[in-house]
């Protein structure tokens, strides 16, 4: 794979074709996207995935984006409302256990994390761990396109429906950004054969000392 | 390149070596965060490329993060504080050169942009641009390690700082997150050999319908 390719390759598709995508690509994009980085590594969100069409298009009611029911599967990406001493508990015991360190090893970190997150109100919780969503739908884009699979992130789209539809609430969670997985339909797409519109990279990226 | 690989290799780099990134490398980093997926493809966010030292100690002082100034560069992720007409009319103008359309025909999107950005407040403008700043950060992690190239992405630093030193309040700009580049010191760093933790990918991607 040619990272700059794969890049320009990928665009947000506004029609998709009827093809189902293999299980075995979107497990592999799931896998890469769950190597995401993310802040302390606490991985704050979770992905949802959907691919029955009666669902996803109750999911997509009232938003602009067809895509959500068109495309062949919808990766919901949520976030915690806020974080909790048993989210840390649950990743010092899955870092003991993958590191087979002892637990008691990883006190000091374990304190910094909860006079970090613990003391933080709720909606400053949930807007860090929404950004390092976006990092995971950052990867998520990479690995379709490796995969030659098409996508279309959204954020138009009825968060609250969304979120009462899936259960996510009871869950601790809020949707923050979705993602239609699928095969663009090149003919149909006004899109599909538009350059990339980029600004050029020395004012996207401006060396200043 | 193989993706899985890349995002196995990569990790957040606690010591870096004496390295200095080639500047083809950086280069290719950047054309590649460039091609980032964006809401409305407005690209809300800079990324400022710093490599002198002395202006990196300056940046990172305070912070606990000592690879501001001991990485090879620092890339500063930058948001817009708001959207304004100005930033607006820019994209359409680039739209418009590099699709050869002209501008009259772009006024439908134009109007839906206008109504959609400049009503809502900075605030909401703000955590929006942030968050798509957090997708060029995920595209920049991947770009710079299928380079070989480590990375430490950082948000323990003093913004205020980091924005008053770089003159980004006057340039519409606020610091979101820091990405240190270099070359990992493999034997001084302490998390180099030790394995990624990660959720089980059921638990971190669950399909629900």
């Amino acid at each position: 794979m040619n990272l700059q390719d794969t890049l320009s390759w990928r665009y947000a598709v506004k029609k998709y074709s009827d093809l189902r995508v293999e299980d075995d690509k979107i497990r592999r994009i799931l896998e890469a996207t769950n190597l995401s980085a993310s802040s302390v590594g606490l991985q704050p969100y979770r992905v949802l995935v959907v691919e029955n069409k009666e669902l996803r298009k109750q999911l997509g009611e009232g938003s602009f984006n067809t895509q959500i029911a068109e495309a062949s599967h919808l990766l919901v990406f949520a976030a915690y409302a806020n974080i909790d001493q048993a989210m840390i508990d649950d990743y010092m015991a899955r870092t003991a256990a993958i590191r087979s360190t002892p637990l008691d090893q990883l006190t000091d970190f374990k304190s910094k994390l909860e006079s970090f997150l613990l003391a933080r109100p709720a909606d400053e919780n949930f807007s860090w761990a929404a950004r390092q969503t976006y990092i995971a739908l950052g990867t998520a884009l990479i690995a379709a396109a490796a995969e030659k699979v098409d996508t279309t992130p959204m954020e138009g789209f009825d968060a609250a429906q969304v979120d009462r539809i899936l259960g996510l609430t009871e869950k601790g969670l809020r949707s923050v950004v979705l993602l239609a997985v699928g095969y663009r339909d090149e003919a149909g797409d006004w899109l599909a054969s538009l350059p990339k519109v980029r600004l050029d990279v020395e004012e996207f990226a401006p060396v200043v000392g």
